[in-house]
């Protein structure tokens, strides 16, 4: 990887990508890879953790800002093409270490690079995604309890707490964001936050949550109806539920392995198209999962990714009215032999609660 | 601020920044500002949400990133010169956007700007200063809950949970970071994190936490003796301990307004290393909180900040012996009339668990 683009190292500064490859979760560090060379670069905070977590690293205790101590260390190693992570090096950070390379007459070059680890990091070894399945397996337990909880009279903020609670009385280390739990109009918009708003008869209630195992993250979200099957939920949003539980299961079925990012992501989005709604579904249908909640692979209609097996990643089409509501289904998938295995459990079919 | 270092306009892209102009608490936003301009731009996803949380700045709807809206947004507003966070935006966003501009033949440059907005917040305002002193009140009462809690028998993690639970049920928005229960040798990593460690009698336990009203943080640690007084704790430990405190409250006493920050440091260090602990202080007196729990100014001995009234930071000196233990005593206290009034309520006097 690094000597294939003609650098003589690679500089890590990306926490998920320094966590992967390394294993440090401190929450400052750098690697320094070459072909000969792994180095693990913190201060003195983080030393006595960092060689506890990591094996295949030396660890080189720091002190300062990169400017003042990497040109050293990176011609000690008699380094000349330095690779960096250029979406996550600050401008500053930049211009300070060619500065310091300049004033320190070192034959040193930065040369930008991107995606270089989130490419390997996208694909899951069967160690990642089993504790990604955990993840998921704790979400379904959660939606199982939060059945129990959310009823009318209860707000979104006592809700969401609630799953928090379970979540992580349950072996979620943290969690992976906060729950969303979005009633009525408010779960017409995608990234609501719970408010202290009470649930209501006759209402849609949106619930997106994720738990953290090992590391490893899960995503899941279910929309539930308030009330009882008959008098509950406008005519229209029943009919929304199908729409969107249609794309879902339309993509889940015909997404394979070769595909690009946004043919799949068109699989779900010519269900609510061809339904009436494509303005109404504003976001794209999925995104990879793993040590970040949200990472390569993107599915939306612009990506130009290409969908390969070992890939996890998320399938959640929605349709969001303003003023009324809205429904998200959202399953994790996994490719395997060039087919989705959903990893997700819960049911799918619209759920009435009293 | 702006016109003063011959800028046209200054892009704001740091989250807390933005939040502290526009009062816009979403995850994805800019502000661009001039004499004549206030501009609020954000995707789809947040503009209902920005629209709602700001009064003074213009909400426009951008799609797609910096590159692709920003060179013409900033031409038709004509300006030349625009400033940016060079801290806080990424080598690659400020390349992709100097080269659109170099394509677009556009009279507009860019010009790295640094801690413009920190400067401000760092001097607080009243309505800032009444919600730090309420997320300092909760972290008081969340240690007499602590104080409840924690016993021989108990981990660190339940421990650390418990006060979480008691921060998010008595008004923290969040937590304004993961709680810190380090016990026996574990108190002596300053970046301790809860572990399965069961506490003993005859070993300290650090505390470390900080609550979140409003949006604007508080931070607090004690160090609390498991045991009955006479036979707990090792009496180097006790030693340790009267020597943080005696650092801390001459802290308090002597820091004055217009002092650098290194100074200040120095009142605390110099009692430290007259005791022989010198090098077991290994990091900077305190740090400035308000909606970030590290912000200006940074009190260590390499720093150049004055301290200037109305400025809100920690005092927390510390001692920690590998193997042994640690001690930190932390107050949160804000600089009034050219004196450090301390907002923390707790006891410091060495205090015994049962």
């Amino acid at each position: 990887m690094i000597t294939e683009r003609g650098l003589d190292g690679l500089l890590v500064s990306q926490p998920e990508n320094y966590r992967y490859l390394s294993g440090f979760t401190g929450s400052s560090g750098w690697l320094l890879i070459s072909g000969s060379h792994a180095i693990l670069a913190t201060d003195s905070r983080y030393t006595e953790q960092a060689k506890q977590e990591t094996q295949d690293f030396e660890v080189a205790q720091i002190r300062g800002e990169l400017d003042s101590w990497l040109p050293q260390l990176a011609s000690d190693l008699q380094w000349h093409e330095l690779g960096f992570e250029a979406n996550h090096l600050s401008f500053a950070a930049h211009h300070k270490l060619s500065e310091s390379m300049k004033t320190k007459q070192l034959n040193l070059q930065l040369i930008p690079t991107t995606n270089l680890v989130e490419c390997l990091r996208c694909i899951k070894e069967p160690r990642e995604l089993e504790l990604i399945t955990k993840a998921v397996e704790l979400t379904d337990a959660a939606f199982e309890q939060a059945r129990a909880i959310i009823h009318p009279g209860v707000t979104e903020r006592e809700a969401a707490w609630e799953i928090e609670k379970f979540l992580r009385q349950n072996g979620s280390e943290g969690i992976a964001f906060d729950p969303i739990v979005a009633s009525g109009p408010n779960s017409a918009l995608p990234h609501a936050r719970p408010t202290e708003r009470i649930l209501h008869s006759g209402e849609v209630v949106l619930i997106d949550m994720g738990a953290r195992i090992g590391g490893y993250c899960s995503d899941f979200s279910r929309t539930l109806c308030l009330g009882e099957a008959l008098k509950a939920v406008s005519c229209q949003l029943s009919a929304i539920y199908n729409v969107v539980l249609e794309a879902q299961l339309a993509a889940i079925d015909k997404i394979k392995t070769g595909m690009t990012a946004s043919q799949a992501d068109r699989l779900a989005r010519n269900v609510i198209t061809e339904a009436g709604y494509g303005d109404a579904f504003g976001h794209g249908l999925g995104h990879g999962v793993g040590i970040a909640i949200h990472e390569s692979p993107t599915l939306s209609p612009t990506s130009t990714e290409y969908l390969l097996d070992g890939m996890v990643f998320t399938v959640e089409p929605g349709i969001y009215i303003t003023g009324l509501g809205g429904v998200r289904i959202e399953d994790v998938v996994t490719l395997e032999k060039g087919r989705a295995k959903v990893l997700t459990r819960s049911a799918k079919a619209l759920q009435y609660v009293m």
